[in-house]
């Protein structure tokens, strides 16, 4: 329910690989220049339809956050999902996102009066371990002000996003697989892992913990989100290496190690689909993945990307 | 009073850089295999000498932290200022470092009978943000135990190792040019910086306005140690990049810059000099350096080594 397709090239490696072990995926828009017009929408889903076998995947579209019209809104709805809003700066292409809030909020209450669902990127501008909790406030004053919009915090990271879900009944999450698994140990506690570096930053140990009970525990309002992020080796080895995690071809199986270790392999499927079935109200197509519990050496590169736990077996593949 | 000089061709780039504005250094014995016995350290000091200006630099030379009998101890101690003890794996070169703080305790027993002082590395194995602060517990047990024994605590990079120094008379600190001026946002808060990846890793802003203020009231306990460390930039700037940042040759040149705009360059010379003179009763070759309000661009590398700062300027110049 988070993933980055990029175009051109890197879309015809990346499209597919998601395609063949998921039934959907919401496309972000934060491309250059950002997915906002009707035009570059509909081109891009036709790029990612071309580039994957038909009918084996819905990408669900969004727009990135801007000032939209009501008739555009309206038009458009039928096209997407959702709309994608990042504070500017916030993460890769998000120069043109939102400055403050409050030069949001038309857009936003033309989105809750069509039920158009807002995604939001939640982070401050401050502390690198501090930005998705000082971010919360303005999750608070949107929910509470816009009681009937669907918000979703995506890719959370902290236990404070955990904890916050509670609160509100129109707010809801997706997580990643990697912040299900790391912290900041694994980016900056031995040697630097740009492989493990991504925004929002993998936090704390209990952040972990936190994130992990809620997945495995089927959390009524937590959706697999993979932001899987593919960025060239070429920026991802060399100093100033873009932030990104490439996990959608190796995501299931490794969830499936990991909902089975846990012994909560029944609530994989609520967490990487109902969900999201549930929250909005899609219906991708059937798909059946058939697991067997034969070791899956994960490539050193899929095209020029380097995958999560490249080179690293898995105890779980996908029956082809 | 800390900073590496390594061996070979990289010890004969960086030891003149730190000797041509700098009177004296502790330096560091991690190298590869460790500096451990009278003959690699006298081998050591001799290969440091011939790399240098005659006359020009003091290097107070250090023992690598293995249980050393007495008499070994007595017999070496006119040619050392100290013993560096390392957490084993904590950091460079760390790996036949101190499992437990109760395997030393026999040799901390007779270094404090022998006045010698004790350096230390002070990370503890958990979560990389809490490393130091739970390092402090074996400090506060040390200092209790041994009050006659001189600890210093390497390269602080906490609010509470600054608090900690009000607490014992015997325990005093070392602190880097970059722990004043960096936090965690600089090496992960936009893209990935390795030049800013150092051990301790840079912490929380109101960590560094502690040691910040401690730097800039020249707090008596406080001295100033660059732990310059230089990698080669195919260490630096590749996948799983070392840790450690050079300073040594730009690092006098920022300190009168930061000093200078917060209106302290009167309490420079005891940072910098003053203090470490009174804690470990050395006397270096006397030394005057001249400042010219001339900017100065730090050179892009010096040898292989990218320097902190890379072709940034700086307001102020070494007069040569």
């Amino acid at each position: 329910m988070h993933i980055h397709f990029r175009e051109g090239d890197m879309l015809k490696t990346v499209a597919p690989l998601s395609a063949s072990s998921f039934a959907g995926g919401v496309i972000m828009p934060n491309l250059v220049p950002p997915v906002d017009s009707k035009e570059r929408l509909l081109a891009y889903r036709e790029e990612i339809q071309a580039a994957i076998e038909p009918h084996s995947f819905d990408p669900y579209m969004t727009l990135f956050f801007k000032n939209y019209s009501a008739s555009f809104l309206e038009k458009i709805k039928p096209n997407i999902i959702g709309i994608k809003l990042y504070p500017a700066g916030a993460t890769t292409n998000s120069e043109s996102g939102v400055k403050a809030i409050d030069q949001a909020e038309k857009t936003i209450e033309i989105m809750q009066e069509l039920g158009i669902p807002l995604m939001v990127h939640g982070e401050s501008d401050g502390f690198v371990m501090d930005r998705e909790k000082e971010f919360i406030g303005i999750y608070e004053y949107l929910a509470r002000k816009y009681p009937r919009l669907q918000i979703t915090m995506e890719h959370i990271t902290t236990a404070a996003a955990v904890n916050f879900l509670e609160r509100f009944e129109n707010v809801s999450a997706t997580v990643t697989l990697q912040h299900l698994l790391i912290t900041l140990d694994d980016v900056v506690g031995g040697l630097m892992q740009p492989h493990h570096f991504c925004k929002p930053i993998a936090k704390r140990p209990e952040d972990r913990e936190a994130l992990l009970e809620a997945a495995l525990n089927a959390h009524p309002k937590l959706m697999f989100g993979s932001d899987s992020a593919p960025h060239p080796i070429s920026k991802k080895e060399t100093c100033g290496c873009a932030a990104g995690v490439f996990t959608a071809p190796i995501a299931l199986q490794i969830l499936v190690d990991l909902f089975e270790k846990h012994g909560k392999l029944e609530n994989l499927q609520a967490f990487v689909s109902d969900r999201a079935r549930e929250i909005y109200g899609i219906t991708p197509p059937p798909k059946k993945i058939t697991f067997t519990r034969k070791p899956f050496t994960i490539p050193a590169q899929y095209g020029t990307v380097v995958p999560f736990r490249a080179t690293q077996e898995t105890p779980w593949s996908i029956v082809q």
